[in-house]
């Protein structure tokens, strides 16, 4: 690590301007989540692994910003030459900049890496000290990343109608719809997800997002897709001429925006049809998503931008019915797998460690803590977990690295276990298992946490109360008009009641066979975009509660929002409901009954009941009769 | 009607400049809630009575802008020269200037009947179209208005310490040591309230609020009070001098904020002492709240404002231990009142009109209405209610009109019964009284819905719901942090699973023998400040439902925040929880107890065993009788 940073220290120091600063975030070109291995340069630099940072390397300090899911995993990873900054607690980067580097400090950062929301703020909190956000001539930290991935090379599909039940010239027309009612004559896409959603196409340079590093710009007449041209066959060659989507490459998108903004962008079809279509009006706008990068941004002037959330956010996430039948399929099959997982573990903790299993509740009383050889790791059971849902029909991969953690593990939020380092099964502490799947006709996302011996009544009534919050909010009804974060509470309040609470959101969109994590629309404790929640919008249920350093509790379903039939209409504003489309027993033995209320003790049972008829085709006879001992009723 | 608008269009068209719109606000110069009888200016042109509202009178039209609360009010009472403009459905005002005025429009209003917040916002709007907001010579509403009645002069009495709790050297010490931690030498204040709160002293200008028409401005070194003299008796003058407060008239706040404004505005004592002291540090700013009038504020510049929250509202809004203890005293007595006036009110239902009475459920087989020639009407029952409060240690009048309304009337939110037009009692009707006091030791506030004959299936749901609402709201724990937004949706979810709302925030602080509604924070669906609610606060609760033209349900408490003994502490946090002060009664027979979830039926004979044993010390027999069974515990 020490090297690194002096490294990177010296390429500060010798940059035109020196850098007092240098941010190395977490994102890619296209501010992706999750990032392909090349770009894993905060990993690379800091040591941390988890998903959401930002390293800030100044010349005395290395400081490592992450959020409440990873406060435990960082303190773990990071070298003492790091200090750990906790979003929400200490002051946020930006803040930090200002009150602790002197005036005329240039504060360096890749452009490509930064959102021009954030590059924009940052700007102008830093202006009032005459600091400055300088772009670095290079990516100083791909100059010291000696074994550095290269960039993935690998092959676009077309994702077919049957999938995704929208034809691209429906989506690029409605588009162009929208560009046409807010005066814009173009819009520059750099958001992976809406690149491979608006082309109905997938790839694979991201593990767990079935992505494609791309770029897009839509004019009212042509489509480009700025994309290493050896990704595509033939065949996608042709699927994109047929869309007349113009095929260029990745690196061309830069001298095309500034063609764009002179107003001389234009398809060779334009060109060859020249004498019947004239130039766009120059008096119209540019659409830039706040979230694209602050480089191509840059080579507009700001009074051509409209700068608002790209129109491909809110159809992508509103499920159109071939989308939404496919998520269901997926998430039935996914829960098969689910089934077939813990009834299998079952059986493995019991012959293994000679747990009394996933019914009975006693301590192991082995003084080892396994009997033969064999053991299991958060790992090595993960990993059958994978195969599990492998056998099933459509399975294209994991959605994200799952999260198998067993006790103390469990309360790292995102935890991510590694096979040398990893922690073995125990029959005596709490298991949580949070993990998906990407299926050609959806996306999945379940959460699930266990305990094989004797839970304490403690971890009972946290599990209850997580139950209750889970239940609380999955059943609510709601007008038309409210917000994920007006809910956000009904799932915490159970919790509250004990002073006890989670530092996470409790729910946010899923993709249909894209990424696991999708906006724009969220179900959070903080006011954020205030999207409402909408009819066809999916979103996860998943409160929680961790004990450091004892145990995590999370319990998750995928919810389908739908229109509600009420007996009553009041305002005629519609009122609306969830649909819960994960199927996986919770498990009874940590349920403290004499805390759940009757209406809730029906639904656990009806739930549990469901989970029987729909998931049965899937499994063999052991397996049903495991899934029935697992879903009999419970009662007051 | 018509010839109020005729004659306001013509001072309109000779105002230099011409004027295309006027706009009428309810507020009086301090931004007040409740006006005395002379600022009831917006009342007066359009008729339309209610607590808030907004005129706009154009060449060719009037339009008039209410909130949910008091959409039926003004249907009824608006002529058809005026338009109902409804918040939160139609355009906002100045959204409706900007879109249906032409460029270069001059919209006048008085400066003095529009806050910093609102001007500047509208005027940067306006600036888009190149319209003006433009300050009126005169009002233009007292020119036309021949019988305007006369600025009240009502003295001025001193809180006693054993009521307020805190002495003013105290609280101008605390006022002064944030000017100093804001770096400000002074702030304007002109909240009716903060004036009165500050210097201890309580008046009569204004109906069911007692404040004092007045501005204060406090410096470093010295405390200026704008007050017409003939308020203050001799020994209020000698008080204001023993806490070196200077007497100035009301009139003289814009020749000394000009003074304030160029640093020289000192009192007789400062000059006296000259020699010794300097003046102020003429860097550091003048701190104005967003509420102030625009009047005042626009002979500041820009530079030397600091625009921002009194520090008066928030330490306000925290009772001190005198303030906590008079507040539940107030509300012993109050509901005390309370429960004579049912007891009384069911007996006359009975007797009068043959009604089955507050416990029993009949139809009253009346064809006529009454039995003899007595009647009952909104107004004379709420009359014989002020008559049982008056009885009470510490009355000092009402904290708002009593809301006393039967059957449709009750779905009007802030239906205000006039004697001469009121509805008569009804047998066979709901009836919801929505009421409170000012005490010496507090204000009250709280809202019951009763029937006295055979609620319909239909009404019980819906008391059911609102009650269930009311319940999940006052008993919900919280962390620090947590703000009143955040909790409103809990009193909603139960009617909303019925496709069920009310269209009002959920609560509001209340004053210490002050305004009845009192900020900073608030219940409410509308996101609003965010200020966090925290312990020593007060807030009512009081979710609703109201059915147009068929009847209103609200049930109100008010609540004491207080710090939760919650088992755990999670994040260190600290969590908090509400105590209720309201003592009174829910009517059981309108419970539907099958809907009712066995904590919520537990709670609720809780709460009837504590009324009947703090009531019964100030009941009579009888009265004791009748609220020992109208508090019989309730069983599935």
């Amino acid at each position: 690590m020490a090297d690194i940073l002096s490294s990177l220290r010296s390429l500060m120091a010798s940059h035109s301007p020196p850098l007092d600063a240098l941010v190395v975030p977490s994102e890619d070109y296209h501010q992706s989540e999750y990032v392909s291995a090349r770009d894993k340069r905060r990993a690379f630099v800091s040591g941390f692994t988890g998903s959401a940072g930002l390293a800030l390397i100044t010349k005395n300090e290395a400081l490592l910003w992450t959020d409440g899911r990873y406060f435990l995993q960082a303190e773990q990873q990071l070298s003492d030459k790091w200090r750990l900054m906790r979003m929400g607690e200490d002051p946020a980067v930006e803040i930090w900049i200002f009150t602790n580097l002197p005036e005329d400090s240039a504060v360096g950062i890749d452009f490509w890496c930064i959102s021009v929301e954030t590059a924009q703020k940052w700007k102008s909190l830093f202006a009032k000290k005459q600091q400055n956000l300088v772009p670095t001539t290079k990516n100083l930290v791909d100059e010291v990343w000696n074994d550095q991935p290269q960039a993935e090379i690998n092959p676009v599909h077309v994702h077919p109608l049957k999938f995704s039940g929208r034809s691209v010239s429906d989506k690029l027309k409605d588009l162009r719809e929208n560009l046409k009612k807010e005066k814009a004559r173009a819009i520059i896409i750099t958001t992976l997800d809406e690149v491979v959603w608006l082309f109905n196409i997938r790839g694979g340079d991201v593990s767990y997002s079935p992505v494609v590093h791309a770029f897009v710009i839509v004019t009212r007449k042509s489509a480009f897709f700025y994309v290493d041209e050896r990704k595509l066959s033939s065949e996608v060659k042709t699927y994109m001429e047929e869309n007349n989507i113009t095929v260029k490459d990745y690196g061309a998108v830069s001298s095309d925006v500034a063609l764009l903004a002179s107003n001389q962008l234009t398809s060779a079809k334009e060109t060859q049809s020249n004498g019947a279509t004239e130039p766009e009006d120059s008096s119209h706008k540019i659409w830039v998503d706040p979230r694209c990068c602050y480089s191509l941004y840059s080579k507009l002037s700001g009074d051509q931008v409209l700068l608002q959330q790209s129109p491909l956010a809110l159809p992508k996430s509103l499920k159109n019915p071939v989308e939404m039948e496919g998520l269901k399929n997926a998430h039935i099959r996914d829960g098969a797998a689910i089934v077939q997982y813990f009834a299998w573990l079952d059986k493995q903790m019991q012959e293994i460690y000679g747990a009394s299993g996933y019914f009975k509740e006693s301590e192991s009383q082995n003084s080892k803590k396994h009997l033969g050889d064999l053991k299991l790791t958060e790992v090595s059971v993960s990993d059958k977990l994978e195969e599990f849902r492998a056998a099933k029909e459509h399975f294209r991969g994991l959605s994200f690295p799952t999260i198998s953690s067993v006790g103390p593990n469990g309360s790292i939020i995102h935890y991510e276990p590694e096979a040398k380092t990893c922690a073995e099964l125990d029959p005596n502490s709490m298991y949580l298992c949070d993990s998906g799947a990407q299926y050609l006709d959806g996306t999945t996302d379940i959460t699930r946490t266990v305990h094989f011996g004797k839970p304490s009544e403690h971890e009972k009534r946290c599990y209850t109360a997580v139950l209750k919050g889970h239940f609380a909010l999955g059943n609510a009804r709601f007008p038309n008009g409210t917000t994920g974060h007006s809910l956000d509470v009904l799932a915490r309040v159970p919790l509250w009641s004990y002073g006890l609470d989670y530092r996470h959101g409790t729910g946010h969109g899923i993709g249909s066979y894209l990424n696991v994590h999708e906006g724009p629309h969220s179900i959070s404790f903080r006011p954020g975009l205030s999207i409402p929640l909408q009819a066809s919008m999916t979103v996860t249920d998943e409160p929680g509660y961790y004990e450091d350093g004892k145990f995590g509790i999370r319990l998750e379903n995928v919810l389908i929002i739908k229109e509600a039939a009420t007996q009553f209409n009041f305002a005629n504003k519609g009122y609306l409901e969830f649909e819960h489309i994960t199927w996986a027993p919770y498990q009874t033995k940590l349920i403290d009954v004499s805390l759940l209320l009757p209406e809730e003790i029906k639904w656990v049972n009806t739930y549990h009941a469901n989970c029987r008829d729909i998931l049965a085709p899937y499994l063999s006879e052991p397996e049903k009769a495991w899934l029935n001992q697992a879903t009999e009723p419970i009662a007051a």
